[in-house]
């Protein structure tokens, strides 16, 4: 099968790779429909994450149909349309029983050297039982909504799990940090929960367009060297809730200055470089930081639901369509940021 | 009136100061029955804090009785005995609404340069309505409750700020860094939660052994290379609640090592030299890190309850009695851990 294979910073190739196989009675082979490329992609393909080794298999959001099932599979069968979440978990352990799917005690994550990557035609699928969950026909027959789906299985996800971790309730004030698309998601995620005030902080203007088409009642220019204060002087002391959708220092920094006595800062992104923290600041005001790593398949299913009722749209970050063969073309033009976010039309459904 | 009042490191005295009077209607001025020493009095008492000017008032944890009453007080008169807590609120503002009463928009904290301190025999108290609770007579009277009234105050309430923060509740795993009067009283807060395993990690025999009369399950001692490897394996992958009581990097470190996946560090003890956090394993193990200056008026009812039972006994913390005149050397007791908490006895009920 054709499958995209990292190769090093700004060297990923889209090349012939074993097909997977079923290995164990709990796997399913999924052929994939439509994958997506992340931003925390652009780590190791702009050579910042230097964990990764060349051959290295690549892509976390895929949405598919069950190709082959495992003879101990319950729930699924060859012919269901799923999404996987971006880490595969048994839900048989205590870690998945709290809801934490991504610290299950047999999980683990698409692509590197041992597992296939999102970004392919075909992706081998652990504790497929435990890590899937279904499509219904409605949504995957309408391209719409099936692209909707696809982020489900990551930013819209994630998004959602740093409101979740904020404490975004309906009244609340909220702020996120970073206009890519987990942040934008993030603002869906708010505006969903009936947040009061949602304030979009980015630089922009078509991504901030798009927060705003999403919910978002105030855009703040996060390079502004007044952004920090104009929330303050707006809440009157800081926002209940921050989500951190972008994962530097500087961002980190930034989020935390905002957020008012009592209030929670979730980070999202993949932190890089972040290493300090303001101790005195959180102690005196009764502020906490929540790390957010998101266990996207304890979503996926509410999620699903606001897709097939039309209400969410977060299919909308996907605003350039490429075939497989075009995934290095998708890296380059997300790593410019000419594209939010890039949909890859891999099979029919 | 005679009160303590600081000179510099290692310098308290005891001297006149001006007898405090009502300033506004909705002032009380108390006569101090008991005072305390906080382990946060020794930050600048060992020239720590370096903020502190020579001539300040110091003291934050005190008893009284209600000497004279402003015009315009509706809950408290003349007569009335009362518990203080470490800082005053005005019980009106958004902030004191949402419980968070040590961010009230018009409140403060007692001593320095312009309140009364708490080690004195009188202290105007502002917002007296928005800041006092009351002690029942049956606690009042009887001497060793009346000590633990005092702690609710401060180190009581504090303690139990943390395991709120943290998030303990029936069954959690919880573990309690500080063997001081703070985390001896998390435990005491830990153990009427139902939590079902308590760790107190220090490293003085005669505090463990209270920590160990207070619930606590294991005891670890805290210099013990090994201790967070022996936590970790013991609760199979960390606790979901930790309480740090001291402040340091170091015991910080040493707290965010051994939470579990998708659990909590609270931190109640004054942050000094606290600046950097494991962005990482926060963020891939879904762990938060709360700040935690205890917003103690919010939990002294009901903590006054269980004194009042005599569920609880977090009087037995203050190990050394002394009159006023004695502070000084409450303060040498203190900094060399021959004692764990001073009472000051300064005046009758």
């Amino acid at each position: 099968m054709k499958a995209a294979v990292y190769h090093g910073p700004r060297d990923i190739r889209v090349e012939t790779v074993p097909d997977p196989a079923l290995q164990r009675p709990t796997d399913a082979v999924v052929r994939v429909v439509n994958a997506a490329i992340c931003g925390s992609d652009l780590w190791p393909y702009r050579g910042i994450a230097t964990n990764w080794t060349a051959g290295s298999r690549i892509g976390h959001e895929f949405i598919g149909v069950v190709e082959e099932a495992g003879a101990d599979l319950r729930t699924f069968k060859r012919g269901d349309i799923v999404a996987a979440p971006f880490s595969y978990s048994d839900n048989t352990c205590d870690y998945c029983h709290a809801g934490i799917y991504t610290s299950c005690r047999h999980g683990g994550f698409w692509g590197g050297a041992d597992e296939d990557g999102g970004q392919g035609q075909f992706v081998r699928v652990p504790f497929a039982d435990g890590t899937l969950r279904p499509i219904p026909a409605a949504v995957a027959h309408d391209e719409k909504k099936r692209a909707s789906a696809l982020t489900l299985t990551d930013v819209m996800s994630t998004g959602h799990h740093g409101c979740v971790r904020a404490g975004v309730k309906a009244g609340s004030s909220v702020a996120v940090i970073g206009d890519g698309a987990v942040g934008l998601c993030a603002i869906i995620s708010a505006h969903r929960s009936n947040a009061a005030r949602i304030f979009a902080l980015g630089h922009h203007a078509a991504r901030l367009e798009l927060a705003r088409a999403f919910g978002a009642t105030d855009i703040v220019d996060s390079k502004d060297p007044d952004a920090a204060q104009k929330i303050i002087d707006a809440t009157d002391g800081g926002v209940a809730c921050v989500v951190e959708a972008v994962g530097s220092q500087a961002t980190m920094d930034l989020g935390v200055s905002i957020v008012r006595p009592g209030g929670t800062l979730a980070y999202v992104g993949v932190p890089y470089g972040v290493s300090t923290f303001n101790a005195r600041k959180l102690f005196s005001d009764n502020i906490s930081i929540a790390g957010a790593l998101a266990p996207t398949r304890a979503y996926i299913d509410e999620l699903m639901t606001d897709v097939v009722l039309g209400k969410i749209d977060p299919g909308a970050v996907l605003t350039l369509r490429l075939p497989l063969e075009g995934t290095p073309d998708g890296y380059k033009a997300m790593d410019d940021r000419s594209t939010i976010k890039v949909l890859l039309e891999i099979s029919a459904v």
